[in-house]
């Protein structure tokens, strides 16, 4: 494979250095062989140039945290023998990486599909965005339980329900909120040692209700332990203050969605502990359009008042940001078909909602936004989305930065996302590994997104 | 196509005539040839002989009310996409031919699915039971309505519970019971003319409620009149008392289960109305077993007692045969995969029932064990099954008994069908339109019926 | 008891005679004495005289179509044994003369109480709008049944539901429904023999679904016959084209809401036969202001179209206007505490909605904003309101006009209400029976309205 | 007040020592004055024989966990102004009192209503057992919340709803599992000192799902810390495992229902900590009928199998009795009125069960009947019921045991409770405070149990 180098263009490297105009970045066997001013390019030896002038460029982007199967209703899922949803996970990574999105983090889902398809992926045997899973949140049963929609799990045939679920739970489900922490310690280590699970997530909120910890303390050091017995991350699912402090208290390696805490703001002093140890921070983001939208109606989510819980969170994220709390971006996000617009729990809060953040490939334009609104510099605004997580995830030796050594993964801009936050809609190009990604292709075999598309 | 000869066995030919011992059926060219003893046989020229010594020959059977699409639940119709369901008709009629039905009337489905097969099957390019088909109950919103199943309905995306109720629907749904008798005239005669229905099928009760009337006098009348003005026949859907009583007076053709009439018994008047017409009357009799599990368990059906249903229709199928009604055998039977066991619907009342008469191929054997049990004549039992049905629905030229000049579809028999109801479950062959029917490859492709079989 | 004359005002008598200016009114032992010219009046032997001038007096107002108990849920009925509702009945009853009321027609409600205290009443023990009662709609479950609220009944002690619906049943509940024509007859028969009702209603339309016949034409003619046999008028209860139809060829002598039609408007030839027959037509009129705000909200009920309905309805009235069509004034109006306010269903359409219809004692108001908006004479909307329903319940001898014998039932209005229709909230004194009532002690002992007063 | 001598009967003391046959107890001023042989009785000086030849002499009973208002149906709570319960209180307490029980402990309930009858009695204004009260479990909202019934709450008018629960929230209801464990400090701590109860209670177990923490391990130890500073005892609700463990850790006095651990038994190291440190240990032990009546029935609670969870109970009791746990007799009984057999909750389970174990009066004589099945020696059984629960709420020097200087409370059976458990429902006799209490009058005014007495 002969080097390709990309010229003329601004580079916003995320490590923080100020942009690099003119700049130069050439890409060798999938990685970044040199960087620097276009006028120090040696243009010799096969060397192909790709013109962006005028253009800039930013690191392939990375998300903290989605989910390829979200539309995770029974019109999408009984299209297939339960667990084969191959098609449905190819489809949401190739649009991430048409949007942008080089590696990105899924934190709930179908475990098995998700294996294959990434593993395919890894091996070149099929296009799209890098990932890594989780699987399961540890300690939450299926999509059609009682912990997620369990009017779908009523309507429907047990055995099927049963049977859909487990492609989530994977032995470590709900069960194990039923245990004691020793019990969930064996399940735990078991489960890491034969799943195929890149890191661990866990449930430190429950789902249902949101503000009871699903499970203990001790249960959640116990996983956090067992995590990193085994070269993992572990990160928590919490909603409330407590479980929040709890997932702290348990050594998490990232918080998922610190900024949501239910009905409360966070305290000053778990504030402070997560600034003060630069704790990889997920946040939620909202832009205000889409909060006073929302606040407008009538809401609310297991008992609470989502409006006041979207208010709060807001507050939270203002606070993370003026203290300078270590942000990464994302936001539950995923893919959506056509029907998705009239079912049952994911129509309610969408229909003529400005900035609606769940749908994969937009949602972080709104994050960006979001960012902006509430004053966060744009560098770091950048960083959210690709150094932090990259260095969140363990993986910033590989991916977040334009520097030389790691894989070459980038994305060409038309406008300056430094000044403008919708600069990350207006791509050009994207670069996954050192190829210019046909864009125009992705998805290949477009299931969910066909409506959208046409 | 050369000729074959039954020799040997005992003939019931549904006539109504004795059982001819030694008998010989010549069939050719499809069609029933010659009918007599044995000994007159000629058994020259090319004929080929069977022999069905000491075995029994009836008429091949005939139900008047089956639904070939009856587990309408989310995991079998979401497999397909909206109202591809031809393989879930096809592999009924296949169900029913290998169970000794050679032609049954579907009278509540999806339309176009129907139309589909029951075409592929009349030109042969596909094996099964001969059908007729009703298409929608007039007047009936679909499955995933409040007519059927609404809280399925309310579970899922309201695009596609729209999309599979006009599958049945048809443009002469629920909205037709909001018009006037002459706006449903208007519109039945459209979808006569234009739909590709074979008979016509409305609700005289509500199916919610079981007890309202879903569409008034006038409006019944209307309909059978534009049924008859097409050459149809028309028949209605009642399960309360005044309900039949207006179809009665509507002039229908065929009294779809007469016998349900709700929380109270047949008036003696409609009764002998009834009997003095020799109006067709479809029975949904069931056995002593069945009913007495039923009444043992709490039930209900919109507000009605279930158990109190049941022994008022016992009641009435008594009452039915003492008077000598011309009774229909039937069932309201369909095909139920697996997940019918753990089905929020289908499930309550079956796990553990015996007699359970729902299932295609099952539910005549119930049907004869519950007639016999009653005292009903074996004789006239097996016109129940067969003659009566032919002649209700007009088509007694052709099939119904077993006469010369008729299609030649016979079933036979291992033991006497007269003498023991559960010889119609020991059949040894099927003959449809003179060809004798290779059973063991039928369901060619089961669907649902896979693990039942296995 | 002497004699008592207003003098001054301008009378407006409901006959249809122009408004008579500076008139007298005598009124002696409750009835009325002497009308005409002010300067006619004898002023001799103990009259007393009540200066009018400037004002405008009017008959008495009359309701078509009350429930005085409608407040039907658990935190108003359980304070009570089940039935000892009269504190509630009579509290509606004088909030009913309090705002101008001196006969209404109660047509649903909880039989004993509301003969407790009509008779209480009209024996001169109370103080309240006299009343006649329909008891229950024949065919109707009560209020915690599936005709009315099941989610109230489902959430309850069964055994109180039962009990608590007993008191609207009364025997000629549900069950009916399931019973042939002529068992109907028989209980209705008994029902009226026994009750004590005034006069008869009955459900055509099932309450439920609204677009079912509850009874079929043959059950509603004999419920009809039994109602004229023992002298009293016959209503039905229609929300659609054919159930209107049904109640029309029945001959019921008054049209209950012939408005409502559901999702389609009257058919011309329906509606040309009710305009010809000058049958009493019960219309819900309502405000534009009230359907435009309806229309914006999402709104079903039982699987129509809230918003369509009313549209529908608003269309019957504007064409039934036209025709001149014979209009009686009424709304399903009753009392309401403060806590429906956070009912879940009387909820749902009021908060934030203008000219909400269903408050007894305001609901009149919208009705005359809504008939002289649609451009209903002002002359005729005032014989809607008092002559035509005191004709259509055949008691325009005693009431529903100003004229010589009648009982002496004024309402005296600060405004003209031929000119404003708000006249009619501008009331100065009422007269009951010759007396004038003492409006600022009623209610007397406030349950329901004492949040609204205070 | 003159003394009292109750002589010739055999004593058991409830402390451990053996029973003294031909006993006597003497009884002044309200307390045991002398206790021994009947032969060493001084008989003179104005002491009134009380004859028990024959009888059995047992310490008055203790209850460590009733609600006595537990019938929390809309038919029930709305007879009475918001919180008016007092009737309900007292008459629960009338029927404790009747059937032996002179202390009981009322762990959730209708605080102002508690407190007002706890105080009428303690002043002898009124007649029942003595009680102390929790009020709130703390961190649970109220009877008609998501965390109890919410579907009564859906049904029914939300303004009536929130005033309800407010009865038993008190401002330390679930808006507190929202709140960091330094809020809930300050709230409980004010709540604490405010509220008029005498001991605390709170909600280691989320009560919907059973299964999660509804606070965390930081803020029961706060709670527990407040408690103590305040001079009173702490407990937990628990119904899992982590939560028990959390309740221990957080240094409970006495373990609420530790029996009940959800889907699995207790781990050996948390039950020998149990043992260990003589944790008062509240069981519901139900007997062996009760829980294969209920294991014949499907059920769940909160997604969770009750027949699983009857036998993991099951299970615990055993163990606990092996290992000689300090048993403390409960089982969350209270006072039902008829209409709970009907009730869509308190229904299910009841009807048809033998050895139901939620009736105040009749409870204890299922658990009696339990412990002797599984082998729990009668003293201890006695002791379970009387010595062990007075030392847990920190007052056996006033109750708990017959002994000079206490209380004298006592209960005269007909029959040994050392040899058969149902003795304990063969009372002849109850003495509160050295009064012979007039069993047949109680409860004076019968509301709930107007029916079953009569």
């Amino acid at each position: 494979m002969s080097a390709l180098a990309f010229v003329g263009g601004t580079l916003v490297d995320a490590t923080g250095a100020p942009p690099l105009l003119d700049a130069a970045v050439v890409v060798r066997d999938g990685r970044i062989d040199w960087v620097g001013p276009a006028s120090g390019l040696d243009r010799g030896s096969g060397l192909e140039l790709f013109d962006v002038s005028g253009k800039h460029l930013v690191p392939g982007l990375l998300d903290a945290n989605v989910h390829f199967v979200l539309h995770v209703e029974p019109d999408v899922l009984f299209r297939y023998d339960v667990g084969d949803y191959d098609e449905l996970v190819l489809e949401a990574a190739q649009v991430a990486l048409r949007t942008g999105f080089t590696t990105v983090f899924d934190t709930w889902g179908p475990l098995q599909a998700l294996i294959r398809v990434r593993d395919r992926i890894n091996r070149g045997e099929a296009l799209g965005s890098r990932f890594l899973v989780a699987g399961n949140i540890i300690g939450n049963d299926g999509p059609w339980s009682m912990d997620f929609f369990p009017s779908t799990g009523a309507a429907l045939s047990q055995e099927m329900v049963a049977a859909v679920n487990h492609e989530w739970e994977q032995g470590v489900g709900a069960e194990l909120t039923w245990m004691s922490a020793e019990s969930v310690r064996e399940r735990v280590r078991e489960y890491i040692a034969t799943s195929g699970i890149d890191f661990v997530k866990y449930a430190s909120s429950s789902h249902a209700y949101m503000r009871f910890l699903a499970l203990s303390p001790r249960a959640q050091q116990a996983i956090v332990e067992e995590a990193h017995a085994a070269g993992m991350i572990a990160q928590a699912c919490s909603q409330a203050i407590e479980p929040l402090r709890a997932a702290i208290d348990a050594g998490v390696d990232l918080l998922q969605h610190a900024d949501v805490t239910g009905m409360n703001p966070i305290p000053d002093d778990v504030l402070e502990l997560i600034v003060e140890r630069r704790l990889p921070t997920v946040s939620f983001m909202n832009t205000t359009a889409y909060i006073e939208a929302i606040n407008d109606r009538a809401g609310s989510w297991h008992g609470s008042d989502f409006g006041r819980v979207l208010r709060v969170k807001d507050e939270n994220n203002r606070r993370f940001i003026a203290a300078g709390a270590k942000l990464l971006m994302a936001h539950d996000c995923g893919l959506f078909g056509p029907t998705a617009k009239t079912s049952p729990f994911f129509a309610t809060m969408q229909t003529g909602v400005p900035d609606y953040p769940y749908y994969l490939g937009e949602s972080h334009l709104y994050w960006m936004r979001a960012a902006f609104e509430r004053g966060l510099e744009p560098m770091k605004a950048l960083q959210a989305a690709t150094r932090n997580i990259a260095e969140a995830y363990h993986c910033l030796d590989e991916v977040g930065t334009v520097e030389v050594g790691k894989r070459a993964d980038l994305v060409i801009l038309q406008t300056d996302p430094l000044a403008d936050p919708d600069s990350y809609g207006r791509i050009t190009d994207v670069v996954l590994g050192g190829r210019i990604v046909d864009r125009d292709r992705l998805p290949e075999h477009p299931i969910l997104t066909h409506s959208r598309e046409s």
